[in-house]
C-alpha cells in the first residue's frame, strides 16, 4: 500500500509471530498461523492486513472493517465484527508502531564511502558506515559502526557519532558528541557558537562558546532543528529525546531523558528540563530555569517562571492550565456583558 | 535600476503592450508607442520608467512623482500630474506585477549537468534541465522539462520534480511528488519522516511514517521551510499555495489551492486547510482541525478549534476577532479603573 | 579546560598584560607577573585559572573560589577571598569576553581552495582566503581577504563577501553584500525571493523582487536564520547586529545598528527598526512599522503599532510592559473572585 517508489515491505507475517513481537495476545490461539501482507487503517485495510484501533474516536470503525487482523485493547474486543483476528494489547499503538516497524524496517544503509565525499585521513571510520557523495568529515572525527551520513552532510572535526545512527543530507556537526541510534534529519545543526556576547555600545563582544553539545543515546531530531554548543558547560539533550522540526535549543540547555519538544518550540540558555518534560508546538522556555519531570507546556506558551514535576501550564506568561482556562472564560464573559462594569 | 550584478533587465516595451499583457487599459490610446524601459516607485521614477499606486497611502505621491507612466485604478486618474501617462487597472498591483514580470523574467535555467553532480543513471532526467554542482539525485527519480536544480540540492530516490519547477541550492527532497512550475527556496526540506511516535517511557517508539508529499503546480515554498511526509495517508499542499520561510507542516495535513502560509506559521498533524486559508506569520494550527476556505488566521495566532469558512479568527486561544479585540479592550479598561471590582 | 578535541588554547598571560588588554586594573600591581593558563567558572577555576563575577547571584560563590585570578566589579573586592588576584573592571563580562577570546582566539582560517569547490573563473577571490570542500562561488561575486568559507556553502553571481568574514558550512547567499568581519552560522539563507505576490484567486503571481540584502559590518547571524531581498528597496542589517538561530527577517527591512534579534524572532516585511532594538525570543514585529532606538520587546511578543524610542513592550497585542502586567493581575484577581461582576 506504501508507494513502493519510496518503501520496501517485509513479510508476510503469521498473527503469532506478531503478537510475539508487537507485545500482544492473539484472542483465538487457532488463528496463529494466519498471515498478514501490510498494515493499513481501519478503513482502508483488506483481509490480508492488518489494521488496529487506538484513539477511540474510531470505535465506530470496527464493526464495518475489512481488515484480517486488528491490534486493539480488550474493552473494544466486543465491538469487533466476526472473522477478525484481535490481537489484544494493552497499548494498542505501541504495538502497531512495532508491528509497522516490523513491514516496513528502516532500509538498511549500504556500507561504503562515495567518491566524492571528503574524509580527512586522520578520522576514525567504523566498519559498515555509509558515507554519502560530498559528505564532509574532518580531522579527529570518529564515526561509529554502520552510522549512515547522507549526501551533503558536513561533521567537524572531533566529533563522535555512536553506532548505528542515521544522519539525514545537509545536516552539519561540530563540536559535539552524538550517542548510538540516533537519527538527525536533514537540515540539522548541531554544535555551532551559542548566542553569547557581553553587550557594548561600541560593538557587542563575543563570548568564546568553549562547550560541547551531547547527544544521548536513542534520540531523534527534526529537520532544521538548531541546537547551540554550550559556553562553558555543555549543552546536553538526554537518551531517548524526540525533538521535532525547526526547534531551538540554546547553550548550556540540559535535556532529561525522554523529553518531547514539538515543532518550533525554543528552550533559551541555561535553562534545565527533567525527564520526560513536554514542550508542545511553538512554546518556548525563558532562560535559567528548571522544568520539572513530566511537566507539560501547552502549544504557543511562554514560560517565565520554574515549573513543579509534573504540572501542566499554558498562557502567556504561562500559568496551570487550570488557571489559565478560567482567565479565558472570565474575559469572555466580561466582554460579553452589557451594563458591566467597564460601560 | 535593480543592481545589474544581479538582475537582468528586458524591454523597453511601448505602453501599448505593457497595458495588453498586464490587464490594463492606456487612458490616452494615443500614447500606445511611448516607450518605458524599467519599473520604479512613484518617488523614484524617472519619465523612461513606469510606476504604480496601489496602496492609497501612496495618493500623495501621485501629484509630483517623475515618472513617464503609472498603473492605477481609475478613481486615482483625477489626482494625476498632466503628462503622466495612465494604465488603468482594476488592480494596480496585479498588474504591476505582470508588467516587472516582463522587465525582469526570471533569469532562464540554463541547461546542463554540471560534472561534480551525483546523478545515479537510473534517475530520468528531462529536456534542457539545469543540473548545479554538488547536486545528488538518487534511483527513479524523474525531473521534469526544463527544471532547474541549484547546487547542493539532494533529490532521494523515487522523487517526481514537474516541467518547469525551479529548485534552489540545499534543498533535500524525499518521498514526494512536487507538481509543474513550483518555486522551492533555498533549504527547503519535504518529505522526511513525520513526528510519529509511540510514546513510552522505556523509550519512544518510532512509527514508521508511509505516506508522501504532493506538492500541486504553481506552488512557491520558502527558505528552510519543512513539510513531513504523511504517516500512512499523505501530505497534500494544493496548487498555487504560496508558503513562506521557516514554516512548519506536519505529517496528514492537507491544504486547498491558493493558500496562503506566512513566516514561521505552523501546522499540526492532520489538520485540513480549504482553499485560500491564510495563517499571518507565527500563528499555529492545532492537530485534526478543519479550517474552512477562505477563514484567515491572525498572526501569533493559536487555534485550537475548527474555523467555519470565510471567519478571521484572533489570539491564543483564538475567536473571531471582533470578540478577541474587544476582549482587549475589557481588559484594558479593567486594568485601568480605579475603585474597579477587583480592588 | 575546554575539550581539546574542538578546542585549542592559547597562554599562559601574565596578568598584567590580561588587565591591560581586557579593560581591567589590576587591584594588587605587584602581581602582574603572575601567569594563568585558562579561563573558568569560580566554583570550578584552580589555582592557574582566571575567573569573573558579574551575575550578582554569583556572589556567594566568591569566598570559597579556588581561582587564581577574578575578573570583577570593585563593589564585589571586599568578598574576595585572600590571595585571589583582583582584575577591577567597570563590566567584569565584558573584560571575561576579551580574556577569553585571548584564550581561545577564533581558529584562524587556512588559507587555500579545497580541490572540490566551484569556483567561478569570473568571480575575484582575495588574498588568504579559505574555500573548503563542495563549495560553490558564482560569477562575479568578490570574496574579500582573509574570509573563510565552509564547506557546501554556496555564494551566488555577484555576491561581494567582506574582508575577514567567516562564513559557516551550508550556507546560501545570492543577491546581497555581506561587510566586513561578518560571522555566519551553518544553514543560514540571505538573499532569497521575498514573499511578494499579487494574490489572484486565479493563482497568486509573484511580484519579481528586486532588491538586495545588504549586511553591516561586525554582524553575526544565527544557524538556519532566513533574510530575504527587498522588493524593490534592500533589505538592510546595520553594523554590529547579532542575530540568533532561525529568525526571519521579511524583505525591506531595516535594522539600524548594534540591534539584538533573538531566536525565532520575526521582523515583517518594511518595519524599521532604530539603532540597538531588541527583539526577545519567538517575538514578532508586523509589517510597515516603526520601531525607536533602543526600544526592547518582550519574548513571545506581537508588536502591531509603532514603538518609541527607549520603550519596553510585551504582550499580543503588545503594550508598554508595565500596563501588560497590571492587565494580567487584574485578570488573575477577577479569575479567583468569587461573587465577581461576572457571576
Amino acid at each position: 500500500m506504501a508507494d513502493p517508489r519510496f518503501f520496501s515491505r517485509a513479510g508476510p507475517f503469521s498473527l503469532g509471530e506478531l503478537a510475539m513481537r508487537c507485545g500482544a495476545s492473539l484472542a483465538d490461539a487457532g488463528l496463529a498461523a494466519r498471515m498478514v501482507s501490510d498494515v493499513a487503517s481501519l478503513d482502508q485495510a483488506g483481509p490480508e492486513q492488518l489494521s488496529f484501533l487506538d484513539n477511540p474516536k474510531y470505535v465506530a470503525a470496527l464493526p464495518s472493517t475489512r481488515a484480517g487482523a486488528c491490534i486493539l485493547h480488550e474493552k473494544h474486543a466486543a465491538a469487533a465484527p466476526a472473522g477478525l483476528a484481535l490481537l489484544l494489547s494493552p497499548n494498542p499503538y505501541l504495538s502497531y508502531a512495532r508491528a509497522a516497524q516490523l513491514f516496513y524496517p528502516a532500509p538498511p544503509a549500504v556500507p561504503g564511502r562515495h567518491a566524492s565525499a571528503v574524509v580527512d585521513p586522520a578520522a576514525r571510520i567504523g566498519a559498515d558506515v555509509a558515507i554519502g557523495p560530498h559528505v564532509v568529515i574532518g580531522a579527529g572525527a570518529e564515526i561509529g559502526d554502520r552510522v549512515s551520513v547522507g549526501a551533503g552532510s558536513v561533521i567537524g572535526m572531533g566529533v563522535v557519532v555512536g553506532a548505528d545512527s542515521r544522519i539525514g543530507p545537509s545536516v552539519t556537526l561540530s563540536h559535539c558528541l552524538i550517542g548510538a541510534r540516533v537519527t538527525l534529519h536533514t537540515g540539522v545543526r548541531i554544535g555551532q557558537d551559542g548566542f553569547g556576547f557581553a553587550p557594548d555600545a561600541a560593538g557587542h563582544v563575543k563570548v568564546p562558546q568553549l562547550g560541547r553539545v551531547l547527544v544521548g543515546d536513542d534520540c531523534e531530531i527534526g529537520a532544521n532543528t538548531t541546537i547551540d554548543r554550550g559556553a562553558g558547560p555543555d549543552t546536553v539533550i538526554g537518551p531517548g529525546c524526540w525533538i521535532d522540526n525547526l526547534v531551538q535549543i540554546g547553550h548550556n540547555v540540559t535535556l532529561g531523558r525522554g523529553c518531547i519538544i514539538v515543532a518550533q518550540a525554543g528552550v533559551a540558555g541555561s535553562t534545565q528540563l527533567g525527564d520526560f518534560v513536554v514542550l508542545a508546538a511553538q512554546s518556548g522556555v525563558a532562560g535559567h530555569l528548571k522544568i520539572g519531570a513530566g511537566a507539560r507546556v501547552g502549544a504557543k506558551s511562554g514560560i517565565m517562571t520554574d515549573i513543579p514535576a509534573g504540572e501542566s501550564h499554558f498562557g502567556i506568561p504561562a500559568t496551570r492550565v487550570k488557571d489559565y482556562f478560567r482567565q479565558i472564560a472570565t474575559l469572555r464573559r466580561l466582554a460579553q456583558k452589557k451594563g458591566g462594569p467597564h460601560d
